[in-house]
């Protein structure tokens, strides 16, 4: 199903989809780059970090590269024309069954908890992250008429794994949370917590456009920009709370290594 | 032998292909980052594994593209059409004459043996491996009518070193694993050989698709997800067990030194 472009809307795409990329590209770098400078301990959890935005810039290659090859320019019009070729969006699916679990383990790796916990709770919150995407993806090829009433039922289904990931984040992860001694790392991991639940909150928002009267071209450019939004923010700017936890981690960890 | 794709058809086996290929890429990132980190008796089966992923990401690149230039879509029409450029499936076998030999040996190179044990079971696993791949593939040419029976003669001709791999596997390198000390270490052994089993098992089957009425455009798109799925769980998966061996090793090894 797709749409014709007015002359703006297919740049706002456009440039939003570049800008996602390029900063998905830039804190995979940085994050991988501080690497070394982290205790052996939080490596792990820094690695995932950045894998989650190598991923997602491998994936923002192929859905601008989709972008672009769905319309074209031509002499004597303002607004591009639809080549034929679809416009490929399922890659954010792709994307999100890899990048979803691991974004839940790269906060419970750096979070208090023992070995057998930290395994125990990234099965759980991975396997209900995956669900969820499964779930989810059905109903994303319903953009319009009266299946709508299906993308309601699978976005229903989706929100209960979804629900469940966010009690765990918020209630179930919170005694781990609260036994940081250091005040500046429990700030830290709450904010982490917290900027991955709004952040993810907005994902169901974008979900129902379709169903909220964004119709056509309009609920195009709105899913596109809402989902590049919402991915900078829970991949980028969780990836760099997350340094900043391995980061004051390991420095705490220094001076008691001095003091001891 | 090319056939017409639908729309939904052809964006699976696209959408499949790409999902491969970032788990490849993504998966030999993490194997490579952790080398430094491990201990240097183990690092070879690091870097082997992660190998492994990247020429099937190589391969993954080439058979996306194949894919991609086998079928356009043009204005007014839904369905993509055949372009006329063959789409090359033969890199799948070049993938596999290079990694299923290694696959064997980073299991190999993680367990309990002598030094001359390892090389001497890497080099009769490896050679069967090779040997298997080249009598499989000359009757993956062959997807239809009556000489279907050349295609059922080199499965089994290929089904022999495979018998005996597996054999290997399970029961030549029991006592390896039975010998190892550490309760943990011995489960993550025996899962890695179970997993690569059990994954390995799929291909003989995908293999004989063509025999169990999956005709044209059907038996291409199971072909093509289902030795995704394979190819996923056997080297991306198989990779990250090694990983958990060789790190849950290299700690026994330093609180042993620490003791000692």
């Amino acid at each position: 199903m797709m749409f014709e472009m007015q002359d703006g809307q297919f740049q706002l795409v456009y440039n939003i989809l570049s800008f996602s990329l390029a900063s998905m590209m830039s804190t995979t770098l940085f994050l991988w780059m501080r690497v070394p400078s982290i205790s052996a301990k939080y490596q792990t959890a820094l690695i995932i970090s950045g894998l989650v935005t190598f991923i997602a810039a491998y994936h923002y290659i192929r859905i601008f590269n989709s972008w672009v090859e769905a319309y074209e320019y031509t002499k004597g019009s303002t607004d591009p024309k639809l080549t034929g070729v679809p416009f490929n969006d399922a890659y954010r699916y792709m994307d999100w069954l890899l990048t979803v679990p691991m974004l839940l383990m790269e906060i419970v790796l750096t979070m208090n908890l023992s070995g057998q916990e930290a395994t125990s709770k990234c099965q759980t919150l991975g396997f209900s992250a995956a669900l969820m995407i499964v779930l989810g993806y059905p109903g994303e090829l319903i953009v319009e008429g009266p299946p709508l009433v299906f993308r309601w039922m699978y976005w229903a289904l989706a929100m209960l794994p979804f629900v469940y990931i966010v009690y765990e984040l918020l209630v179930g992860l919170s005694a781990a949370t609260a036994s940081e001694s250091n005040e500046k790392v429990r700030a830290l991991i709450f904010r982490a917590q917290w900027v991955t639940v709004l952040s993810w909150l907005t994902y169901p928002v974008v979900y129902i456009f379709p169903m909220l009267g964004f119709g056509g071209s309009s609920a195009v450019v709105a899913i596109q920009v809402g989902y590049c939004a919402s991915d900078v923010i829970s991949k980028c700017g969780v990836g760099l709370i997350i340094y900043s936890i391995t980061a004051a981690k390991s420095e705490l960890e220094k001076k008691g290594a001095l003091l001891a």
